[in-house]
C-alpha cells in the first residue's frame, strides 16, 4: 500500500427532503450570499423557489447561466459579483460544473488578477469564500471534493485544479432533484462515476486491497443502479445509490494507498474544450478503446480481475475474461444509448486529431503518465478507434 | 436507501515515516501539549522518543498509565492537568483505549464538574479541545470518529458517547507502530473491526447497496488480512489493511443509509466493565451466538446473503447457506485462538449473569433493541450460550 494522505470535512445532508437544512449551513457563514446556477432546471423543478424561501432573511445576489462547461467568463463575473457585494458564503446549486464555477469564484474572491492564473497554477490560491452545494445531477462528484475544471475558450484548453480551501462546507444531496435530469444526461453521468472510479483502479503502482475493494463494489453499484436510473428515472432507491456513489468515487476514499495515474480524462478534456462535448459521454466513448488498446501480457492480470471482480466472468483463461470484459464495458454504454463514435457525439469528420492529442499530452511534456504510459500519438490511435 | 448525515473531518496522514508530520500538525494548534499513552509499548518500539524529538520545541505534561478500558478516573488526572497547564492540544498516542481517554479529557477541559455528566448526556458538550492521535493498535476506529467509552469501575458501566467537537483534527497512522502488537491483541482488533462493519451490515431499516457492499469489501479484507497479520505481525500490506479498515469500518461510511440498530455491543460492554475482558475478543464470542440465536424465517435471507457475498458460499438452499456462514464465523475467530467461552475468557461460572444482562439492556428501557430485538430474557440465553 501506498502512503496516502486523505482529507474530506465537507459535511453532508443526503435524502429526500435535506434541503430543509439549507437555512442553519447558511447561517453558519454568512448572510450575504451569491446563488450561482446553470440553466433554467432548478427554477422548472422548483429548487429555485424552495431555496429563495428558505434564505428570504438572506441578501441573495445571483450568478445564473452557468455553461455545462463552465467558462472562465463566468468565473470572472461571479467574482466580481463576490468583490462588489461583499459576499460571505457562495451556494451553488446545480450540478459538477456550476459547483465547479462557484469553486473557482470562492477563490478568485481572494485573489488580484486573472482567476486563470490560479487555475493553472493552485499555488496561487490562499484562502477562499466557504461553499455551499445543493447537487442536482449525480455525476462529478464536485460537492465532495476540492477539485474543479474550468475551460478557457480562447486558449481551447479545459484545466482541472485543486485546493484544500475549495471542500464544499456543506453539500445537500436529495436524489429527487435529479429525478428530472434528461436520459442523455443520466448517462453520461453514470459514465462519469464509473470512469472516476476506473482511473483509480486500473493503476500501475502498489495495491490497496482496502481501496481496490471498494471500487469494485462501487462499480457494481452502478451497472447495477445506473442502468435502472436511466430506465425509471423516478426510482429512489436508484438515483439514490448513484448520488451517494458519485461522491465517493473521487473524494479520495477509491485512491488511499494506491496510485493516482489517470489516464482516460486527459483525452476527454481536449473534446470538451474543442467540441463541447458532455464529459460523461466522451468517457463513455474513449474508455473502452483505451482499454482495448493497452490490453496485452502486462496488463492482462488486471483486466482479468476486472472481469471476475465487477462483471462475475468464470474462467481460467485471463486473456479471454479481459476481452469479455471489455466488450461488456462497451456494450454497458451502449445500453444507456450513449453515443460511441466522433460522429455520434458531433466531432467532424476533419477534426484536428493530431493537434488535439498533442494537446492531451503537452501538460506532462508530450505523454499521459497514466496506468500505461501513452505518447501523443497513442492518443492519436485512440482517438482513431473512435472514428 | 435512510437519509443521512456524513461528517468526518479527521485528517489522515497514512503510511509507514508519517510521524514526521506531526511537528506541523501540533504547530497548527498550540505549543502546550498533554501527552496521553498507556502502559510503556510506546517506550518500547522507540515511539514515545520519536514523538519527543519531534515536539522538542513544545512544552508537553504527560498522561500516561491509560487502562486498556479506559477508567473515569485516568479522564478525570487529565482535565486536571489540562487545567492546571492551559493545555491547548491533547496529543494520543496509542490504541483506541487511550484516544477515547484523550477525547473525554478534550471536552472535560470546557466542562465544570464530573466528567461522567457528560458522558451520560454528551449534550452537556459545548467544545473541546483538538486532539491529535497517533495510533498503534488497529481497532477500534476511534482514530476517525466523534465517540468514545469510558469506564466508571464504581457504577460496573461502560458507556459510550460522542459529539461532533470530539472528531481527531489529525491522525497519524503508521502501520509499523503495530507490528509488536501481540497475537492476542491482533485478534481481538480483527474481532472489533468485524462486528463494527457487522454490526451496520447486519440491520433491520432500509438498504443501501452502496454502503451494504462496501461493508462486504471491508469484511473480505478483514478475512484475508486478519489472518495474515496474526501469522506474521511483520507483514506490512497486513498492518496496512487492517489499520486503515478499522478507521473505515466506524466513522459512519458503512452506515450511510442503514439503520444504526447495532446488537452485540451492548452485550459485550457489560462483560468488559464487570470482568476487564478485551472488547473485541468478547464481540468474537458474543457474535457467533447471537447470530445462531437470531436465526430464523425472518432473518434467513440476510444471512444468506452474508454467506453468498462474505464467504464465497454457493448454493440454493438460504438456511443451509446462513447456518454455514456463522460456523465460518465461529471457526474465524477460533483460528485467530480466541477464547470462544466464558470459562476461557475469565469469566467464572458464577458471573451474575442475569444482572449483568440487566445491565446490557437498561438503557433502553429492558432491551437492545437490534437488529433484533433482545429481552434481557434473550441476552441471558445468548450470554449462557457461551458458558
Amino acid at each position: 500500500m501506498e502512503n496516502f494522505s486523505y482529507y474530506v470535512p465537507t459535511e453532508i445532508y443526503f435524502g429526500e427532503g435535506s434541503i430543509q437544512q439549507l437555512s442553519d449551513a447558511v447561517a453558519r457563514y454568512g448572510d450575504k450570499v451569491l446563488l450561482v446556477y446553470g440553466g433554467g432546471s432548478i427554477k422548472k423543478i422548483g429548487l429555485y423557489k424552495k431555496v429563495k424561501s428558505l434564505l428570504k432573511d438572506v441578501t441573495i445576489h445571483e450568478l445564473s447561466g452557468v455553461e455545462p462547461n463552465p467558462r472562465l467568463e463566468s468565473v470572472v463575473n461571479g467574482v466580481n459579483l463576490c468583490k462588489e457585494n461583499d459576499i460571505q458564503v457562495v451556494l451553488a446549486v446545480g450540478g459538477g460544473s456550476t459547483i465547479d464555477c462557484a469553486k473557482a469564484i470562492c477563490a478568485g474572491m481572494y485573489y488580484d488578477g486573472n482567476p486563470w492564473d490560479f487555475i493553472e497554477d493552485s499555488n496561487l490560491i490562499t484562502e477562499a469564500l466557504p461553499l455551499i452545494s445543493v447537487l442536482t445531477l449525480s455525476a462529478t462528484g464536485s460537492e465532495m471534493d476540492a477539485t474543479a475544471v474550468i475551460t478557457n475558450p480562447e486558449l481551447k484548453l479545459k484545466k482541472g485544479f485543486g485546493h484544500r480551501t475549495l471542500f464544499p462546507k456543506v453539500s445537500i444531496m436529495d436524489p429527487t432533484y435529479t429525478y428530472s435530469v434528461s436520459k442523455y444526461q443520466t448517462a453520461s453521468g453514470t459514465a462519469d462515476i464509473m470512469s472516476h472510479i476506473m482511473e483509480t483502479y486500473f493503476n500501475d503502482g502498489e495495491i490497496s486491497q482496502v481501496s481496490n475493494q471498494i471500487s469494485v463494489s462501487l462499480l457494481k453499484t452502478c451497472l447495477r443502479y445506473g442502468k435502472i436510473a436511466y430506465n425509471e428515472p423516478e426510482n429512489y432507491e436508484a438515483r439514490a445509490n448513484m448520488m451517494w456513489t458519485s461522491s465517493l468515487a473521487i473524494n479520495g476514499l477509491t485512491g488511499c494507498g494506491v496510485g493516482k495515474k489517470w489516464s482516460c480524462h486527459a483525452m476527454e478534456h481536449v473534446l470538451s474544450a474543442y467540441y463541447d462535448v458532455t464529459h460523461g459521454a466522451g468517457l463513455a466513448m474513449l474508455t473502452p478503446r483505451w482499454m482495448e488498446y493497452i490490453l496485452d501480457g502486462s496488463t492482462v492480470d488486471k483486466f482479468a480481475s476486472y472481469g471476475r471482480d465487477v462483471w462475475g466472468l468464470e474462467g481460467t483463461n485471463d486473456m479471454a475474461i479481459a476481452k469479455i470484459a471489455i466488450q461488456k464495458t462497451k456494450e454497458f454504454f451502449e445500453s444507456l444509448d450513449l453515443p460511441m463514435t466522433f460522429e455520434a457525439i458531433g466531432i467532424p469528420e476533419d477534426a484536428p486529431v493530431e493537434e488535439m492529442a498533442a494537446s492531451a499530452t503537452a501538460s506532462k511534456g508530450g505523454k499521459i503518465d497514466g496506468y500505461r504510459e501513452l505518447s501523443t500519438q497513442d492518443v492519436i490511435n485512440i482517438y482513431r478507434m473512435c472514428m
